[in-house]
């Protein structure tokens, strides 16, 4: 069971946020990359709904989540975390430079091709919902992002993962992917669809989800008060 | 000299680009890290003007620049190949697992924390320069972006680098950010302006600029005509 409270890896994590945020904050990619290793790890828990403490900023940039520590390095960036992760596990990356970088390469793309055309439906839809010029920005956004989807659907094929084996690559292609739930936009590209259905189906994403969603459950109360 | 025809390193750019892009194309990334490395390679021009070939997406899933190839490895993403590049040389990353981890995190931070909050811009600056939506939605997005550049001032603090040397995080962060230029963003924040100058000064940086303008200079008439 990889959550222990006495395991060298901590990261950090929210007590509670809303429902439209459930399963999607940035500590679940890496207590998934943490289950597929079957490596224990503890949780350090932040409080969403204030502004973090100034000293968070010397540990995360941005104050967001997760923070990682281990025994070897600090890092912000759940990119940067998988890819420590991945250097030192073949569950998460074939050993092979070519492979391994490969790997790396699905994860960058997700990271920075696909995700910043994702972001701005985010703000159409719900960071900045209702603004007036959100009505004219949307189709221009959608577009843009379907130009993305279908490249990403292309270059996927009918091949179970975007190499030839689970990799972070597809570990983070998916959790950027999950943000567009709702959407009815995968849903256009069975391909993408199913490779998220296979993702979520492996047990290290569903404990995973669980266990994020286990600490939200268990602060709600607070949080509504 | 890092440009040499007979180089095992190749890398993708373009022939010529409209005004606008020029010394922002991605390929810029690349030759500047292999001139920090002083490390030989030779470019594959592709013309920007037209669609890219069917089977250039088999090779970059985005029909982008640079694709890359050396003896070891193809791979597209230039987060991806700076990465594969800092992992084998100490110029660009140090060795210890520590630091060399610490300079990801930043290249990841330029990538997926400050790009994306950069890139609606281009879009209301830009590329959907002029349309309705833009003159309601460029607010939204310049006060976003102020927020991670105050961020990213706050951590940069009097350092000459984002760590304590210079590192692949420094590179893609200053390539990044130079998408700003002409925007009076970065003018608010001196350390950061700084640090682009500071970045800009190095030899490799200019050796790199110098190359890619090079060919849009000797490719400028064909494309006018």
């Amino acid at each position: 069971m990889p959550l222990d409270p006495n395991a060298d890896v901590e990261i950090t994590a929210f007590r509670w946020v809303p429902r439209f945020a459930e399963g999607l904050v940035r500590d679940l990619r890496i207590r998934w990359a943490l289950e597929e290793m079957g490596r224990s790890y503890r949780v350090r828990l932040l409080d969403a709904t204030k502004p973090r403490p100034a000293e968070y900023f010397c540990e995360q940039p941005w104050g967001q989540v997760p923070v990682y520590k281990d025994k070897d390095v600090e890092l912000f960036e759940s990119g940067a975390i998988l890819i420590h992760l991945g250097l030192q596990d073949e569950r998460l990356l074939p050993s092979d430079k070519a492979s391994q970088m490969r790997g790396i390469a699905w994860l960058i793309a997700a990271l920075n091709s696909v995700e910043p055309a994702i972001f701005p439906l985010l703000m159409t839809d719900t960071f900045n919902r209702g603004e007036e010029w959100t009505a004219g920005a949307r189709p221009k956004f959608v577009a843009r992002l379907e130009g993305r989807l279908q490249c990403l659907s292309d270059s996927l094929g009918d091949k179970e993962w975007l190499e030839d084996r689970f990799t972070v690559g597809d570990l983070m292609m998916v959790a950027v992917l999950r943000q567009l739930r709702g959407k009815g936009m995968v849903e256009q590209y069975p391909n993408i669809a199913a490779l998220i259905e296979r993702a979520q189906a492996r047990p290290a994403f569903k404990r995973a989800l669980a266990d994020q969603l286990a600490v939200f459950e268990e602060h709600k109360e607070g949080a509504a008060a």
